[in-house]
């Protein structure tokens, strides 16, 4: 009675079933591949989680919309009580601490800190129905999976909840796990304010939907062996290389600016450009030129918000904020690069810009360059070459941030990568196969439990 | 018993005193100078009406603030009250039209249409105490200064107050007269929509503040001979001339525009530049370029209104909407250079913006270069002459839009500039000094006056 998503989904493990025979795994309890995910089941828990928040349909199919899932918003308060209510029924303890953040725990034979497998329920905006989503749904599949067969693993093993992942309504991302790992301060995360009405905090707002927990936010209090994250590529490369999985190395390096542009307003149509000091014209350059300068040296440079004011067509704008988001693979040469846009922008503003603007520059987010570690890229890449064959995976680094950024920083960490069709993420069309959701779910699962089986403590 | 803002005013009509002897005016019943306004009165009423609407505090004297008085919003309401009281005291009738322009009109010995003095009460977001109202007020103190020496003109004569000529709450300027003269559509008008809460119509609020007119709002309904307005000049010209008054000419050719570039949203760390369709970068190209193009061809271009969505810091926005203001003192060079810099926008979407964007570019307002009446660029001329001679007056051509530039399309109009200190306008800072405030008063009534002396029919 398969549907013909489950079908078409089986057929890639068979696929890939035969490779696995001849891998050298470690002689533990679990070897990969000896559990199997149900495809079907997942990818249709998946969907019919994303009636929670649902938006910007884009074909007549039922899955051909995005998602508008903001953090603690009443769709995401649903997911994360049916969430809590879908672990508590295979198992597993819920804790719930001061960020929100959602730790299910299923024990092993031993006690000790759990293996875990970690992402987020919140989406941006114009997001689509993987990014995050995808991550937790895998890993709740996964222990589902060691439910049905009655497996005991040898330590505990987690499903992780994280909160605002995506900084879209609170504009701090990756700060629930921020928070856990020691970079956030709870209070700083806790007194961000909705963007679009100051008066709702992240406090006010965990409190409204019931998810403030009482457990300290911190890895002493709910600390972690280890943690593997399922995510979409977000990115072309994994496509144009036509490999499976990415087998994640690390992240690239990345910061945000706050950037204030000050001239002075005037009228449009009787002030002549050499007396002008256009706040929006100046603003424009300047982001011009952060791309060229970004391009010239490999990096990334990127401007998502900008609002002005007055806000009138026919009066020049007296100020501009603008954010700016910089990344590059290497921590050295993003601090190098960040410093040429910032002396630009100076440069722009008070010697090309006519009578001059001022420019106000803030760093509020930085992120150096992360390498994940040996330990768990080392099970990935087993569980890769033991389900799929060596030719399937592909070593790749993130272009963006993830919680498992933070959680590298405290415990042993490493991410998984599936195809983002078109590299398109961050939009409602964003989208990978049910196959492609399947190998990831099935590598998580296994990076997961070949950690476990290996683990001496 | 003079303040000292008088007796400096005075100082400047004493050292003018002497040309107007010799001056040439026409003789009948009246000659330039014959009456003079109050200065003081008039700075007096024009501050104290500042009361409703004041904001943008930048110093401590009662005056150094800016004005944020939007049309039809309830300061506005409060100062069309107070002037309808005002102009009824000094036995005016008053008539207000469909689209809430006020006109209030004293009779002469003489029916027909009254020679007109007219301007506006609202003002920019951030605007100043000048624009507009003192032209309202200048023709308030004419009309008072001719009730004060009983004298009666020829024809009627009147003050009016143009609705809605700033355009910044509801974004289409110069409508109030637009209407009036037969540009604009009422419908149009009067579904306007409040650009912070689109359910606010220009109707609904007229309505609201009781001035939605039963007089149809039409140039046969409420005919003028004639319409004169004092404004400030709201560029540098002036003062760097030295000269005192500008007799206007005419009015520079504009044009306003909608562009939406429509790219696609992606993660700003996972999509390198060549897959992006990045829609702020395209826009903020099309700005720059639009400035260097206009700067070439010695005309303007300027954007002030700018939105994107969807507006998160690690999300390319797919969609930027923008405005552009394009003027030119000749109609037909204007047309060419919107032309250039449309062609300009859609090359840079198409071939200068990676994986390319789509650009949406729509006119939403024109308004052809405009020439003044001879009639009436005489009567001000000869009314600079008289009162402070040839060299005092410049002949000058408008860069902004005013509801004269709608007169002009009906009956015989021009204009009169006083010096605006640093050529700052739409800002909270717009400054001219009594002393320029009351030269560019006398001017106006002793134009309207002189006009009204020649009047044959």
């Amino acid at each position: 009675m398969l549907s013909r998503t489950l079908g078409t989904a089986r057929t890639a493990y068979r696929h890939a079933a035969m490779p696995r025979q001849q891998a050298n795994v470690a002689a533990r309890w679990y070897t990969a591949g000896k559990l199997r995910i149900d495809a079907d089941r997942m990818m249709k828990t998946l969907h019919e989680t994303c009636e929670w928040g649902f938006a910007h349909r884009y074909g007549s199919s039922p899955f051909e919309t995005g998602m508008a899932r903001l953090t603690l918003d009443e769709n995401d308060a649903t997911a994360r009580r049916w969430l809590a209510d879908e672990a508590k029924k295979i198992g597993c303890s819920v804790t719930v601490d001061e960020m929100g953040n959602m730790f299910m725990v299923k024990q092993g034979k031993k006690g000790g800190a759990p293996t875990a497998m970690g992402s987020h329920l919140d989406t941006q905006p114009t997001g689509g129905r993987y990014d995050g989503i995808l991550g937790v749904m895998a890993g709740l599949e996964a222990l589902r999976t060691i439910k049905d067969h009655n497996v005991e693993t040898e330590y505990p093993v987690a499903l992780i909840n994280w909160t605002n992942e995506e900084g879209a309504r609170f504009p701090q991302s990756i700060v629930g796990s921020g928070v856990w790992c020691g970079d956030v301060p709870l209070q700083k995360a806790w007194n961000l304010q909705d963007v679009k009405d100051g008066s709702l905090t992240m406090k006010s707002e965990l409190s409204k939907i019931g998810f403030l927990g009482d457990t300290k936010c911190s890895h002493k209090a709910t600390p972690l062996a280890a943690h593997f994250e399922l995510h979409i590529e977000q990115g072309p490369i994994l496509e144009a290389s036509g490999k499976k999985v990415g087998i994640v190395q690390g992240g690239q390096a990345y910061k945000w600016f706050d950037i204030n542009v000050r001239g002075r307003e005037c009228h449009t149509g009787s002030t002549p450009f050499d007396t002008r000091s256009d706040a929006m014209l100046c603003a424009s350059r300047i982001i011009v030129e952060s791309n060229r300068i970004a391009k010239e040296q490999s990096g990334l440079a990127s401007t998502g918000i900008l609002r002005l004011s007055p806000g009138s067509v026919n009066t020049c704008p007296g100020h501009v904020f603008f954010t700016l988001d910089v990344r590059h693979p290497s921590t050295d040469k993003l601090a190098a690069l960040c410093k040429d846009i910032e002396a630009a922008a100076h440069r722009i503003a008070s010697s090309e810009s006519e009578k001059g603007c001022d420019v106000d520059w803030v760093e509020t987010f930085n992120s150096p360059a992360i390498t994940f570690h040996p330990d768990c890229i080392s099970s990935v890449r087993k569980a890769v070459e033991a389900n799929y064959g060596a030719d399937h995976g592909v070593d790749i680094y993130s272009g963006a941030g993830h919680d498992t950024c933070s959680t590298s920083k405290v415990c042993p960490s490493s991410m998984i990568f599936i195809t983002s069709k078109d590299g398109i993420s961050h939009n409602p069309r964003e989208y990978s196969s049910p196959e492609d959701c399947a190998i990831g779910a099935q590598v998580l699962m296994d990076a997961a439990l070949l950690y476990d089986a290996q683990r001496s403590k």
